[in-house]
């Protein structure tokens, strides 16, 4: 089914056919396609457009449409272009001319508009679940170890000690973040743009607030050749799976950098990771490999439509159509990655021994001496480098500062007292840091509360 | 002044104290980093960790640089590495080793990360006020020709008149997106990090609230690894502001393409456009051009800040240097870009004649008399294809709709009568797209009203 | 199929296995992966590693296996993971255990790796064929239209008439050079990897340059590591690939805006045109927009590529996984956009009158006026800023300057004389651009004659 | 100087003037400007356009201004609009109304062309003489460190024991892989474009030939418009670029991995390190950080490129004019990246113990097994899946393989003899691989000859 051959003297070239038609992808917008049908079946009857005997024909003619598809036994035609006109040629064939009565003050780039405003609503939905789902392993684990010492680090050097659920907890609050784009996306999505017709409004008398009503959204186009040009909604949701995936790379290179025997913080759970086809004992973190590099994925989908949509005059035109299969990338994506990394988080060993020992070792415990003299009136500028001296004394003596004698430390200050050497182990560096946010485990435990409760009130 | 000197045994090589210092850039966060810097003296006094001659003596002093920078007097240095040093090192020099103390519970992790978002929320508050300057522009120019016809296009095909006024406010809705999609960024932003420290929070007994509320930063970070390791802000700010100048790209398209010969819808000002250094006839529309342009200097600067943080293990990482040029880059791209073009939409000329001349010609009529069979039961689809054929007869005959008999209509479908031929006139078929959203005069001048609302409301 | 059961207590959850299994893409590397297994085996027999008989019947299974399918009978299964377990699963079935001595020597790292080669290779030749049969449709529609004259644009403003062939010949040199690029790209890909093993190379006696040659490939890696560590080739053959689609995206916004009304120059044939669903009158040149908005796409896959590679350690990780799928998308847009693109070239109507009663038109001819200024001896600076004055003069009078007097042009300059006439029709400017690879009649035959000698010697 | 005053009856908006001058940044190109304008005045006099007094004065007005320009005292002024203006500005304050006959038979669009193609040369150059420099840096430590042993990694696992020498050399061939590719793009980009005007070619009988040979370029463009409309060499060059610095960040990521405590395989020199304000213990690989940050900027320098480029109209448009900061920005970013990376290399201290250490410890040793076995003409799937249970049975057990007696070892297979246990040691892993490009120490010292040879041929 074409849906425009009056006005041209030849078909189609095959080639042409084949490149423009988008059925073989936009077929998964079948449910959102029948829906805003439907929808718009019920006001043209509302409106005294069409009667009620041809609206219950189509509605009921969509709604076997429908399961027809859901069971697989519809036939999709390249020839018939898009779902819009697959549907509707089926319709026609079911229930006769009346179909055609469909398309009646609606235009294909309205309609299209409205398919994709709905099927990004579901995606945020799955998203922001797979979200919440993920969160939940983080919580249950920071939970399950909390008290275990790891060293932090900056510039992938021991830094200082923290809870390893401190550390875990990070990722709790940069996916909130995310959560929370995700529904400000949400609601510049959620905008019925049906009504606008091609790109002008339209004619015929129609209620566009009912038919939003009818879909659940709750706003209304503002400009008609706004809402056919418009696809900001899905580049924003885009944008916001890029950015969630950055923080998944994050956690899935320390994944993979502590999965390793030099560090040894974890080891994934068999089910979770796969061997070698030649070196026999290998087991490799390849899920969070593979999460780590489908971040690259997301970033291209996101650089995809910012081209297409670069320099676009008003209104619609057909470089537009390349945003549905970017869509359904950034969410098949994103959804998927999030279940695999929750499933890899809830099953993966956590090595509590292999951390705390790293946590003791080293000068991690430095920044404690600086802020002891510190403390005694010295300038922290002054504090640090003494304390740097100290280390580098340290390091060529091959002890570590818990080692050294009163003595010693006073040919480097004479603030130093007997009481330093109580602030040298991790419990303590970490336990000390107890103000908001910090890592003493009374703050951890709150945080890990507070999460609890703002995941309980997730829909 | 090196921060951190004591545990090393030679002195940086030259090539990599070049590469590695940022004051050449960083220097843009002075005001920032010196007001983190007096709440961050504030509270240290508050809490009883300095006193309070000493916390006057660093206000001051600070106040004094403050001052010094302002009026470009302050001698940077690359040794100095960065801003928060250059203003530390000039800060002892004048008030001696008490200014040492004012690094006390502070690392430069967490006064990078509070200078950076306090200079996004200027960004953001810079962005806004563009956007609402330009759609001001847009509003008053719309207002000023409200009643003037244009072709309005799909697929750059004439497709149905629509009013230039209506044409140009669909640019004021996608800005109100822009603007939105900002406040929220600004949201996620206002979230004060000092008291993170390096990334473990701190030993003192601080008091993060009182820092944030010193700087009128309404939240206080939940997680001190994260709050060191999260760029969120500066890439969700870029990524608006990607979506910004996409927008921006395509008026400027729309606006070179009005400029050309063929089209002649608009004419730059001379003011806004320059000429050619070898045809002596030529004024081009350059402002557009370099605008459109620059579109791609700002996605690269999203795609350059998303690179660099894929895959960084927490929490901090030098990689995170490469922030700052970036947010500069998108903030002075795009707040010039909304400069420029508002200046060039208030002063381009309007060929109101050229306009109408195109929306009377050729069949942009077409879908009135589709509509029209339609109105008279015959299915829409039916409708168009009878209307495609009659479309097709006057291309073969050289004429327009208008220009045919009732008789030869009816040749087509006995539907047609003579009321017909008072729908074919431009007028006609924007006066009669009067439901919400569409072109039809009320209906732009109720959106020019609602657009002043919101103008009137915005900060 | 798994490759690496031994080590392993737990099978590998079902979510994972979907998530890492690659079988549902990289089956489309079947042919070249039995090609590199073919050479394999009979490396093994010549090196004496396995004897004829096993080789013989690895051989005659592998090619029984092609030819299941290239029938499509072949039962891929995602437990087996990816192509290479799915063909040695079925090996074994076919010819019992000798099929597992098919893995000696060889890994699945080094395996992936000439398949990918091997595939790029087939996508190089691919492309560098489309291009050819794009250059050759241009070529025949230049020598088809030499003569016509149309408007040549900077900043879309009439600039200087051109040859409509001289203008269209641009594409043809631009895609001569990403013909090139692609085979230089072609001869850093043609290197074999087999022998590398995992990453270090093998204990067994082989031979590489011999799997090599059987492969057609002229060199062979110098370094295991970087054997199989090494993508290069895939983004040097997809950043190739973006430039050809800027190159298609340049000529596609041509086209689109020359097929609008207010251009005119050309019409797209109905066979490589659509219409629109409610606008009965439309001919949208969708084809042409579909190239454009896919240049978006391909960009999309290079930064993916560029992405997930970037910090990656040596040698293998998963996230190489995600190569294929990019090399497959732009492989596949970039040969039907050039396939589509021919078509639609061969077919468009070229709508000479337009062209040369634009280039008629305006002031197209200035420049001539200043250079017979400046043939007078006068700088040309000055020579500009006169003709300038003397189209200002025309503008406000409304005439062109041919219709100046005599007079009226020596009010400008005394220089004026008869013959200024002679210069200014759109004939006479193109025809005295005759330097080398000027737009002069003569000038475009000898391009096109060049350019029909190269695609002559195209292999 | 404006070049195009006369048709103009206002003076640019200072707004505009900020937005569309380039001086700011185009001043890079004063060097490839004047040897372009010495080379096109020497032409016209040749071609007798010129005398050659005028000649004379107007290269030594150049050579003048190029000296004021390298010693700091020109003036650059904003209005003049960009180099080429302010240059000429310039020559006609020095010389009279003489300067402006050199803009005769040229265009600004020709002109600018030239320069950026004689600018990208240069960069070719740099960037080609800083990857010969690290790579002689890579020689020289592969050279020093021959026999090291260490373990390979796949998944960041230990794989298979290598030399040292030879995981370094991988970067060797990724980085000639990047040389040899900029020597492509340099063939691409030795065209001169002068001559071509506007984008027509000229009138005047100019010799483009001279010019060229003037400049040292090899060839001359074929056709006018697509010499004014072609950035394609700024594009390829910046995409060899985003190729070198991803093979820069895996380097630096790998230095920064082996620089953790954790791995301790290097140590950052101190001259190429720095400290932390707060954690006086610390010293970052901040250098190698920053190099791994970087990368992302170039990546966005080739999008912002491609994005600009795409869907531009021949010839010229003004977005083009974002071409150059973009070059600036890619050259000076690889070229100190190099510098700084080899001084890096050169410094950094290598722990060849530890190394050794990890090479020994684990089941790095189990391919060796198996091959063992397969050796014995058990099917090598066979043979892995014995010695992945094996090594499942020496986790448990908490032995090496080494450890296990013969009887033990014979339980899994009956094959086993008492030479197993040659094998099992890194040396012998090593030295076995001693096919072409394997990691035996013969075939490393090949490298590394074949290396110096190559080196020693470089320009």
């Amino acid at each position: 089914m074409k849906a425009w051959g009056g006005r041209f003297t030849s078909s189609v070239d095959p080639r042409a056919e084949g490149f423009t038609s988008s059925i073989s992808f936009d077929r998964r917008l079948y449910k959102q396609d029948i829906a805003g049908s439907i929808a718009h079946a019920r006001m043209l009857e509302a409106r005294g457009i069409i009667d009620s005997g041809d609206m219950e024909r189509i509605v009921s003619g969509l709604k076997e449409i429908l399961r027809e598809i859901d069971e697989g036994v519809f036939e999709f035609r390249t020839a018939d272009e898009d779902i819009h006109l697959n549907i509707e040629r089926r319709l026609v064939e079911k229930i006769g001319e009346t179909g055609g009565k469909l398309h009646t003050a609606r235009s294909r780039n309205d309609q299209v508009a409205v398919d994709t405003r709905l099927y990004t609503l579901d995606s945020i939905e799955t998203v922001k679940s797979g979200i919440a789902g993920l969160q939940t392993s983080i919580v249950a684990r920071a939970k399950e170890h909390l008290g275990a010492i790891m060293p932090g680090y900056t510039h992938l050097q021991r830094a200082q000690p923290v809870l390893f659920s401190h550390h875990l907890m990070a990722y709790f609050w940069m996916l909130l973040r995310d959560y929370r784009r995700f529904s400000d996306c949400g609601t510049r999505t959620a905008v019925s743009p049906l009504g606008a017709g091609a790109l002008a409004g339209t004619t015929h008398d129609i209620d566009p607030e009912m038919t939003a009503g009818e879909l659940g959204l709750p706003s209304v186009f503002d400009n008609s050749v706004d809402a056919v040009a418009d696809r900001d909604y899905i580049i924003e949701f885009i944008s916001s799976c890029a950015l969630l995936m950055m923080h998944l790379s994050r956690m899935c290179e320390e994944l993979v950098v502590w999965s390793s025997a030099e560090f040894g913080f974890i080891e994934m759970h068999d089910s979770f990771a796969t061997g070698s086809s030649i070196m026999p004992q290998k087991k490799n973190p390849d899920v969070a490999e593979l999460i780590r590099g489908k971040t690259g994925r997301v970033y291209g989908d996101l650089v995809a439509l910012l081209t297409t949509m670069k320099g676009l005059p008003l209104a619609y035109h057909s470089d537009m159509q390349e945003d549905k299969e970017r869509l359904f990338d950034a969410v098949d994506t994103a959804a998927s990655c999030l279940g695999v990394c929750a499933g890899m988080i809830d099953t993966m060993k956590v090595n509590k021994e292999r951390m705390e020992d790293f946590a003791a070792a080293g000068f991690i415990n430095a920044t404690e001496v600086a802020d002891y003299l510190a403390g005694r009136g010295i300038p922290f500028r002054k504090a640090h480098e003494v304390t740097g001296r100290i280390v580098r004394y340290c390091i060529d003596k091959g002890i570590s500062i818990s080692d050294m004698s009163l003595g010693e430390l006073k040919r480097f200050s004479a603030e130093f007292a007997e009481d330093v050497y109580e602030l040298l182990s991790p419990e303590s560096c970490v336990s000390r840091r107890k103000t908001r946010g910090g890592t003493a485990p009374e703050r951890v435990r709150e945080q890990i509360e507070s999460a609890e409760k703002i995941l309980a009130s997730m829909p």
